[in-house]
């Protein structure tokens, strides 16, 4: 019977239950108090955090970029599927060229972080050396659309490490997606861990995975050599192997390289000379990435492992190497982390980028208000409610959020460069044509790799990243004149513009002669105004009934019945409205006073009809008149 | 891509579609109009309607009893389908069982229409012959249930006539009937059509095509013997057959008689004289219903026809003797016409029987409001929603439905048969005990028919009616408790209490120095009360602008800064407003004004706080404050 329920609703409940938890846990004290933790102080925001040496800091920010290496190489080798095994050794030269950008855009980070040792990244860059805003915006939506990007394939990819280990959660993968977001949301919403080098471990640990991986590889190399029997033949180009096909394979690979800004966002955090750390720290990243990414891409060949949609290419090497024991689920789980990390650390990145172009009068000003634990919860609702929309519509499968990832990355990537090539020409200082060429190159390339992106995976879903960021941008254009022009609209002249006196006349409301009705008349009477009350009936009955009554409570003000022939309050209310307003002489300003029921128990709500809030929201809304609620508090 | 979004979500959307079209048509002006209507006026309501004809009332009135004999037998053969092909005979006592119970009920509700010529359901007769409330909301609540039920069934019923013939349709069954649910809203809340006559015509074509059915069938067995080769042996107990297995089969094939009590609620529509002319409607169509289902079962045992859940029995037998050709068409579509208007017919019944229950105060009062065009569109939308989530939740499976069915009837029967057998001691009037006796008699069947149900089928989902039945009672009692005391709590003295004139401080909330605040702080020196301006910062440096602002603009009233270290507005105003109240020979009453911004369009809100908004809820709510807001209405 009810277990009926069919299994498919449980990712679409989730989805709804994360909005409800979101908006439960910032609404109602005591739940929020629970999961939340106790509101903070603005001034706790300015305490002194402690600054990290470069090797601390190196782990702390790495999680972002290395644990691409879990989907990236396997990314590409999914384009080639269909080609059979003789393009497995593709591998090889489709990995080289993504080392070879790394390398490329670690070079021009390092040039961004000698001009801005804020930190400060794409936007700030392109704000500072575009005139006009569309580049900065650019810039901004791009990277914004890649958080969430970043969430939803980060999140995947470490549910489908799990479920290679454990095939039986495989039906449960969307739902476990959204679950692990709701889970990431949570902790974010209760703010900044006190140290954050305890999220140096999990990264320091699945780099010691990888690279003993890499290590078991060469030591089973050694004893069998390095062409084994299921190696693919090398050098033969595969019949059906395009241009197109291969650059696809490359840009689908490129994923592996996201999350290579962080550190360029984070130089304040290390320890001074800051520069200095964070470039030497960019160069151990860089490092090490690479390696493990040449490292895993030979031995993928050497043993010909197959794409595999239940089984990931990681899992089967290791698999491979290891057996199934204890080394294996050590690989299995920190590669889950580290991506569940990755994911965390975007509930930073997106918030605050964010916040930056709300502040800047681009995005909705609510944006910019900081939670009761000091973070933006605003964008933290609004990440987590995209990326699990995202994982929902693709199923949390990697491979098809592929496609729509990483065009931003490479788009911001190239406004920044760009804004630095600008920079540099502007300031002409120091060695600035070494630096001026190497942005140059870096504006070449990633605005290659973007182009290559759109192009060829624009049919299998990067249209739609090209769809949305341009109504992004001009949706943040909009929001800004719209601020602008409300801006002049509210602006008043001090020495000439003071508050006037007007003529007021006060509407009560009345529906009977009870309890409610006294409390509001007395409210009235105390304002000094011109009171009239109003009945509006249904028919003629009510409307002499409430006449007699009125009488017998000894009219305490003059009451005019108005009949509704349509069962409305509003209408008839309107047309009395507007008769008063254009009555000769009249008063300058109507006034409606709405008495208002409070029950004691919020559920007692759906017991009483809400005409007093219907009635203030359709008079605000409608005619320009004042609306005062007079509370009376049931005591039942 | 986007074309992947999983089948199964259309049901839920539809269903959130459903809810949301709801709430659109009847909240937004223009598209309102176009799908209900122009507004009626209340006096139109008392037009007057043609009475019928008792054979013209017959039809119009037959479809919810007439509409079950559909899926009663299928229901009950379902049930033995385990035991194979030698319980296919039990139809025919099944159905002779059946039959016995339909002559029992209309004579009893013929009893019923003698008593309460007015029409008056089970309702109002528990109400009219029991003391306590109790009876009449056990019979109130079993029907409210019951009627959400038949629009399940009904509706589920219809899809499946048409999926047997289309098994095309098969996958789509429950988006078909929540899409079906949602057009007979819409039909209903657009109001009762001018004349009910053409309501007739579906159930006469259904009729004739059963009639014709039955004859084709006797046809068939003039030619080729009653005992054909398909026919099962009859008379032998197949093995597994139990008692409770007979008593469950009978129960769920006796839902066929279900809508049986449509005729006695609308005794006032037949012509001259009213009741004489209802009992030769009753007459008549428990004749044409007994010999449909009678003729149907015994042709289905001759023929040997299986229970096969993608395709009726009614199906089968229709296109065993007309191939499918036109005959068939008619047959299949006419069954889901009736089926459909069942469940039309229940968007009247439920929401009348709701407003009747809730105008007396036994629930929310908001389901007596007639809407624009005078149905109880709240009751109509209550309706639509639970049969919606059933036939999701179900999966549009008629025969899943049928355990939770059928039990709020026979309660409501036997309900009103022990009110009218109350009445008859009671009156003990003419041949009071012969209607005496045949109200025992239907109280004793109906009684024993439900408990049948309810064994038999608890575990099959009957339970959920069984929790369900028990907990709309409570809750009646519950609200009809609340209403009372509040009407006690708001009762005055008309001679001793009047309206008594305070002492009123109204704390003006200022933001700034801008065009909003000129607006409000006008209005407040226009009401003669003692006006104070709060202004709370979140910071020292914004406090001291603005302390500076308010003394450049010449200081219009008293300004009072509050900090509010949490970056809460609510914290500190409502500190501020405890300590007025408190001190000594301070005001009587406290008077927050609030500025709001209106923006030109609706989406436009999206980019303001709501501030004034949360502020208004939550004084509301938690202070005794009366609260005023002011509108400003944004040109741009």
């Amino acid at each position: 019977m009810l277990a009926s329920l069919e299994p498919w609703l449980h990712p679409v409940l989730i989805v709804l239950a994360l909005l409800a938890i979101g908006f439960a846990i910032l609404n109602f004290g005591a739940v929020k108090r629970i999961l939340i933790g106790r509101p903070m102080r603005t001034r706790e925001l300015y305490a002194k955090h402690t600054k990290l040496l470069w090797y601390v800091a190196l782990p702390v920010l790495a999680a972002d970029l290395y644990s691409s290496v879990a989907y990236g190489p396997e990314a590409g080798m999914t384009e080639l599927a269909g080609l059979g095994d003789s393009a497995k050794w593709l591998i090889l030269p489709i990995t080289a060229a993504t080392v070879s950008l790394l390398v490329i855009l670690i070079t021009s980070y390092i040039m961004g972080i000698m001009a801005y040792p804020d930190g400060g990244g794409a936007y700030a860059i392109a704000k500072d050396n575009f005139r006009r805003p569309w580049a900065s915006l650019v810039a901004a939506s791009a990277l914004l659309v890649d958080y969430v990007l970043t969430v939803a394939v980060s999140v995947s990819a470490g549910i489908q490490a799990v479920s290679s280990a454990y095939p039986q959660v495989i039906p449960y993968e969307t739902t476990l997606s959204i679950l692990c977001i709701l889970i990431i949301l949570l902790v974010n919403l209760r703010g900044v861990a006190e140290s954050a080098s305890i999220f140096a471990w999990p990264t320091i640990l699945f780099m010691i995975s990888m690279m003993t991986l890499i290590f078991a590889g060469f030591v089973n190399e050694a004893h069998q050599g390095f062409h084994q029997a299921v190696t693919p033949p090398l050098g033969v180009l595969p019949a059906g192997l395009t241009l197109l096909l291969a650059l696809k394979a490359f840009s689908s690979a490129s994923s592996a390289l996201t999350g290579i800004e962080t550190i360029s966002n984070s130089v304040p955090v290390f320890r001074e000379p800051h520069q200095k750390n964070a470039i030497k720290a960019y160069i151990g990243l860089g490092v090490i990435t690479g390696i493990t990414l040449l490292g895993f891409a030979w031995h993928l060949y050497v043993q010909g492992i197959s794409v595999n949609p239940n089984n990931t290419m990681l899992s089967q090497l290791a698999g491979l190497y290891f057996g199934h024991g204890v080394v294996y689920q050590v690989i299995i789980w920190s590669t889950f982390i580290v991506l569940i990390l990755a994911a965390n650390s975007t509930f930073t990145g997106f918030p605050q980028l964010a916040a930056l172009v709300a502040a800047d009068g681009f995005l909705p000003r609510a944006l910019t208000i900081r939670g009761d634990r000091l973070g933006y919860s605003n964008g933290m609702l609004v990440l987590a409610a995209l990326a699990s929309l995202l994982i929902e519509v693709f199923h949390a499968e990697t491979n098809a959020l592929i496609p729509l990832y990483a065009i931003g990355v490479f788009l911001s990537f190239t406004v920044a460069q760009a804004g630095l090539v600008r920079r540099w020409l502007r300031l002409r200082q120091g060695i600035w044509p070494v630096k001026l060429a190497i942005n140059a190159v870096g504006v070449g390339v990633t605005a290659l790799v973007a182009i290559i992106f759109a192009v060829t995976k624009f049919t299998d879903g990067a249209w739609i990243v090209i769809v949305v960021l341009p109504l992004l941008v001009a949706l943040s254009a909009a929001v800004h004149r719209h601020y602008e022009q409300i801006g002049r609209e509210l602006a008043i002249d001090l020495a000439e513009e003071r508050p006037e006196t007007h003529s007021v006349i006060s509407i009560v409301l009345v529906s009977g002669v009870h309890r409610v009705v006294l409390n509001t008349l007395s409210f009235a009477q105390s304002i000094h105004t011109n009171v009239i009350a109003v009945y509006v009936g249904f028919d003629e009955e009510s409307i002499e009934r409430m006449k007699k009554q009125w009488e017998a409570w000894g009219s305490p003000c003059k009451l005019y019945t108005l009949k509704s022939e349509y069962r409305s309050l509003l209408r008839p209310l309107s047309l009395f409205i507007g008769t008063l307003e254009r009555i000769e002489g009249g008063p300058d300003r109507v006034h409606v006073i709405v008495p208002q029921f409070i029950p004691r128990r919020w559920w007692h709500n759906a017991l009483h009809n809400q005409t007093a809030l219907l009635i203030r929201l359709w008079l605000m809304r409608n005619r320009d008149v004042v609306v005062t609620t007079v509370p009376y508090h049931l005591h039942q």
